[in-house]
């Protein structure tokens, strides 16, 4: 079978053998696959990763335990958790310190033919979400998971910085969930995504405005954005960090001790809420989509992913005989 | 009379005329007076100050409007709020965008032989509390301030970082409340005084440990000291940030977002909470006091608390009938 191949800055389509399947674990053919800025961070190095990337999908089971998933159009949870320590006793297997992370961390990504899941990562796709928007189910949880951490109240302004394909999942969710969203960006095409889903957009001015937000969303993934997101949040406010900026950056945090601000740092986020909401149809995810490729045509795709203004890339898996 | 004045990175003590009593507010002598680590900020040009300094002190109201006030031995709120605003009518005059600030933004500070400050401001000290310990009524305030923003449970543990003036405040804060308090420093003699408080104390060691609190207190005032904050908190923790290192600092928000941690911005608080922690006379203050000057002595007072190992410096106003 196929399979995406990223070492050392290259991205490269091998063949090799399909995975076998372990007990409690499903063997899913990829349908779809999509392509996350973490992917294109690997690619750069982030985590010292070689191997296949991937954890945005939606597949096929085609093999498992349970007769209940066979045959059926899944997605699924990036953790792998040990199960035992206290974080996954809590419930909290997201940050169990010895997880291995689908596509990330000790786990072949879902970039190729065909891979390995634990059943207990999956979810059915309910039957009115087509699989092209399943594939945004990973990206809508960590969305989600802002309103699982922060009390947002409906009707609340909120500012999300960051016009990239999570913030505009992220101006969307919030926009769902009621509050008053302001989307400031820098692409008046992806601004145009938001607005049409409702959200209230800004072309970003130089001067944003200071000390204006109870509610802030840094989803940018610059210095520059996390440094606009604590000028932006008024004192007592908070600001919820959703991009990983690699590496150290030059923050003042005087302005956060005297405002009494809260940094509050969100990243994965449970599959059952992205699911109600895919399902409930409100989403704009097919302008999200810039370019779909064939598996084989990684490379291009990821080509085509690094490009300024590329929003969602997706990777086709057309042919399941090989 | 005598007034302390701070310009260009010096202490003087200048002579000038008792201040007009405002309607609305007290006219306070001075008993005596704490130098803390923002006035001595304010000394190296924080804020680009020039005047009088001062907002720990006790005094006594010498003329107000308030007949109860007068001859009383108070403490003072240091935020002067615009009484009219969305964070007044909040009661949050201590996040007022207009607000001065006594001895810190357009109001002359404490350490003058006479005051004023509005009425509202003003506490009376309770009669079990010595003047000397009044003074400590702000910075307790400060450390109280942590449990209103954050629910400590009682027993839970706690990291306190930087055995400084405030760092030993707040783990004694902390350990009255019931946590079980653990405060890394530098100072073998200042770790002391909290283990007397009842506090465990690390000697900080080269490594601290890594991701085993669900709270941890920044209070060393540096870029060094967030960063372990940082690494010390277990994934979704609270890092409650007391201290204003100004100026840019280099830190990687990765770990932030990853492990989802909640860095907790905390500045000044309710003076009730303290006063009633000071009547209670758990708290060791008298071994946190290294030196008392006379007013007029200020500048040798200001040269002995930059020096390292000091801790509390009392400016005492002896006389009243200048």
């Amino acid at each position: 079978m196929f399979a995406v191949h990223l070492e050392q800055g290259r991205v490269a389509v091998i063949r090799r053998p399909r995975p076998r399947r372990p007990r409690g674990s499903a063997l899913i053919r990829l349908i779809c696959g999509g392509i996350c800025n973490t992917d294109l961070e690997l690619l750069r190095g982030y985590y010292g990763f070689r191997g296949t990337p991937g954890h945005e999908f939606a597949g096929q089971v085609i093999e498992a335990d349970s007769a209940n998933l066979t045959g059926k159009r899944v997605v699924g949870e990036i953790n792998l958790p040990c199960g035992n320590c206290d974080w996954c006793r809590r419930g909290l297997g997201r940050h169990c310190p010895r997880r291995a992370v689908l596509g990330i961390v000790r786990h072949p990504g879902a970039f190729q033919e065909f891979f390995v899941l634990p059943e207990k990562n999956l979810h059915i796709v309910p039957g009115a979400v087509s699989t092209e928007h399943a594939v945004f189910t990973e990206p809508i949880a960590a969305a989600c998971q802002i309103l699982d951490q922060a009390p947002i109240p409906r009707g609340a302004p909120v500012a999300v910085l960051g016009d990239g394909k999570l913030g505009l999942l992220i101006a969307q969710v919030l926009h769902v969930h009621g509050a008053r969203v302001r989307l400031f960006g820098r692409h008046k095409e992806k601004l145009a995504i938001a607005a049409r889903a409702g959200a209230e957009t800004v072309l970003a001015p130089k001067k944003l405005p200071a000390a204006a937000y109870d509610w802030v969303v840094e989803a940018t993934g610059s210095a520059e954005g996390l440094r606009q997101a604590v000028a932006m949040a008024r004192p007592r406010g908070t600001v919820v960090l959703k991009s990983t900026v690699a590496g150290a950056l030059a923050l003042d945090m005087a302005p956060v001790v005297v405002n009494e601000i809260t940094l509050l740092g969100s990243r994965c986020g449970r599959f059952e809420p992205a699911l109600k909401l895919l399902a409930g149809g409100k989403l704009r995810l097919d302008e999200m989509i810039s370019d779909r490729f064939p598996l084989a045509q990684a490379p291009r795709a990821f080509a085509r992913a690094v490009e300024p203004g590329a929003l969602k890339v997706l990777l086709e898996n057309g042919d399941s005989n090989k």
